[in-house]
This record gives structure tokens, C-alpha cells and sequence, in this order.
């Protein structure tokens, strides 16, 4: 499956009280990094609206176990690769790293979604393009 | 000119390392309170847009001077009012209070906007309404 | 288990270009949340501090179920409860309701966490102190 | 003066729902800008605690005014030099480029501090070290 790679240095801001990253900036650093994994595959979010008649694909679950954690000046490595495909939905898992060590797990769902037919301001799930699914399933380092 | 005021709980996710509010996070509070200036005149940004044609009041201008930082736990007070109205821009002035004391002064300038007419991705600065003058005239706090 | 719940009004700052809040904004809220179960049980960190030999409770395994969207200008609440009480780590369920419907299931896994003997920039985990176990194993509403 | 500038890709969690970055989100960026300005110049924060009695460099001044918008996907520049230095304040210019277009343009005062000699939670003016101040005097690019 598609992968990605990209370096984070942490700044001043991602840190709390404790001196340590504020965990939910790690979610904003996910999220980041799918965005960038897509950038890698061929489109940025712009490109895949025009593309296609999908809207964005809004997360469903996501999860993170946090084995160590990190500080301010650190730099860190996530690690993206895409996990399943499925019809309309699909996996995705970010690996940080800090030196060789691992450092957080994450894995989230996210379904490709659409305009509602009956509602604008609503979503509906819809079915990933080929040329998405194709391009997501290769075996390759964006 | 109008006002409002509110109370804010400092949060463990808005201090850094430094254990004080990360100053960034008081200009988010300060958008904030700008919009519940709003809410509290009877508008909340989605009744602006249905009762006029308008988009938003983008930042052009803001400014804050930190005299006394706050750290979690604290609970402050931020005092919002209308400084000035002009034919389609206005000033906020934001003042925070910790019990007594002057913690912070801020002041922002946004711009009335609606939908440029050549371009609808852009925004184009329109007279604010005379009923949102009227109502952010009166010296009355929400 | 103890339990505690709270509003919140979405913010314009909370949402992202679609017009949904930013997910990685809940989870900022849900550990404000359980920060806010600490308060209701009687304790802010620094009382926690004070009264124990402990520095936090860092966050090691977090899930959410994102249900239903929210945007600006609305109000959630948030009901946030004691799972599981172990020796030195414990469990915490986030609810998030829309009107009467669960938009959000979230749970997390904390460590108590004192000062490492030998390094103290690490912490280490900590048995949870009893009178701690005691109130929050109290089948009590914040 | 000492100048640095730095790439900055905007991201879909910098944007709010009118699709532009949400301008607290510049404010975040412009004080990673002076910390990676310090770090081009010799020293990231924890060097500067070792080298020096010092704590940090609160914030006590910002304004910003925005010119240009920017949305997801943009890729900005952001010149970021020192503008004044004084006995224990500085000032630093910050300015953000979208293409050739000056796009913001904001300011900042910052008072180099350490601990308070009477109180350890607080902080007291310091004067800024002679080789701070030699380096961030060097009409040089980091």
C-alpha cells in the first residue's frame, strides 16, 4: 500500500505545562499527514473535488497509543501508509518516530464522502474512484 | 457602544511549557468573544448571513499588549465592546480582567464582507447594515 | 464511577473549512473534560500536586467514534465518567451528545504519574493514592 | 539585524469554516518563527537556559495586519528579523509572502526574563547578554 514519510519539528506551541507535547496537536499532525500522503499520491484536497464529486473524507474512529513522549525542539518522523481499502471507506496508520524509536501508533477510518442528494449541507458516503483505489494500493513511498 | 462580557476557565491545553496561557490561544478566545458580542446583539454569524448579504468580518488588524500572564486554573474575565463603526469596517476592544486587575488590552479592526461579484472564492468589503449599526450603537451590554 | 458533565458552545474557531469542527478540537475538549471530573471530584492538578507526590496523568491510548458532525453555534454536552480505577492507571469514558442523539464515543487510559527517582525530567508511574480511588469509585455526578 | 525565513505549507487544520487560515493559527506560526530565528542564530530554548540565567522571552506586544488571505494547500514564506534590541526587550518583524505579495505583516516586543529572585513562580526583566545581543545584531541571514 501507498506509504509517507515527513519530519516534525516541535515547536514552542505543541507543548503543555508539563513540558511534553499536548496530545491533541498530535491528532492535528495526523491529520496533516494524510492530507500530505494524498498530496504525495497526485492530488491535494482541491484536486481530488475537482477530480471527483466527493466533498472530503471526514474521520469515523481514530486511535493512539502514546509510548513516549516528546518535547519541545524534538524532531519526529510519522510515518503514514494507507491499511485497508474498502467500498467507501478506508484505514489509514501513522508511526511517529523519535530517533529509532516508536514513539506513538495511530490508526484511523475515514469515509469518502459526497454531497447528500436531498441535503447540501449534509455528506454521504460514496464509492472511492478507481484511480484512487489503484494509486493508494501500490506499493510505494510518496 | 455595545458589550459584552464573559468568563473564561484557563485550560490545562491553553498554557505551554512556560505554564502560562500560549498567547496565541488568548487571540482565539479573543475571535471568540467577538462572535458572542454578536450572539448576545441577536445574531449569531449564520442569522447575519441568512438576514443579510453577507459572508463574514475577516481580521484585517489586531493588536494586544500582555500585562499579567494567567496560568491553569485561573478563571479571567474578558470584556468585549464596540470601539467604532465606520461605513464597512469596526473596531472590537477586548479587555481582560484576573479579579481585579487589567490582564490584557487588545483591539481588532474586521472588515463587513460579502461575496465579490466577479469572483466568488473572494470577498468584497459592503456597507454594514443600519440595523447591525443601530443595535452595536446602543450603550448596552449583552 | 464517579461522573461529571458540561456544555459547550461550538466555536467558529473549533471548525474547519468544511464547516465541521476540527477533530482533533474534541479531543482538547475531552481532556479539559477530564481535567473538569478532576475539579468536580474536589481536586484542580495543583491541588493534586500539593496533596500528592504526583506531577499529571499524561494520556497513553486514546480512541474516539465520531457519530454525528457538529458546527458552529452548537451546543454539546459532554458526559465524562470513571471506567476502570486500576492500580496506577485509569480509565475514562467521554460521551458527546447532539439534543439527545450520541454524536461522540470516546474513552482514554491515563497513567498517575510522580517524578522518576533517578531522572527528573521522566516520570514514572505511581500507585493512585487511595482517598483518590475513593472518590472517584463514588457512584456521584460532578 | 539577524533575519531568518522559513516555508510555511498551510494546512487543512489551519483553516476555519470561511476556508482561510484562522488568524490565531498566524500567531502560532510567528512565534515559531522567532524561536527557529534563535535557533538560526546559535541557539534553541534549552541553550539558551543552560548558556544564560534565563527562563524565556514572554510576549508583552503583538499586531499583525493582515493583507492577504491564505487556504489549505498554500504555501507561504515567512521573513522573520530581529527590529530593535534593548536593555531586556526586543522587537521582531515578521513578515508573511504568498508568492511575491507582501501577505501580513506583524510585530512583536518580547522581554527576555529569568527567575524571579523573591518568587520562583515568577518572572523578572533581565538584560539580554551581551552575545545575544553581538549575534542578533549581524546584518546576516540565518
Amino acid at each position: 500500500m501507498f506509504s509517507n514519510r515527513r519530519s516534525v519539528h516541535i515547536e514552542w506551541g505543541d507543548c503543555d505545562a508539563a513540558g511534553i507535547v499536548f496530545y491533541p496537536r498530535y491528532f492535528a499532525m495526523f491529520d496533516a499527514s494524510t492530507h500530505y500522503l494524498f498530496e504525495a499520491a497526485g492530488w491535494r484536497k482541491a484536486d481530488l473535488r475537482a477530480a471527483f464529486d466527493m466533498v472530503g473524507f471526514p474521520m469515523v474512529d481514530t486511535r493512539a497509543k502514546f509510548l513516549i513522549p516528546s518535547s519541545y525542539g524534538d524532531d519526529i518522523v510519522i510515518e503514514t501508509r494507507v491499511a485497508a481499502l474498502r467500498n467507501s471507506s478506508f484505514d489509514i496508520e501513522h508511526r511517529v518516530f523519535k530517533a529509532d524509536a516508536l514513539a506513538i501508533e495511530a490508526t484511523e477510518t475515514r469515509v469518502w464522502s459526497g454531497p447528500h442528494p436531498q441535503d447540501p449541507k449534509r455528506l454521504k458516503a460514496q464509492k472511492i474512484p478507481d484511480e484512487v483505489v489503484r494509486r493508494l494500493s501500490e506499493a510505494r513511498h510518496g
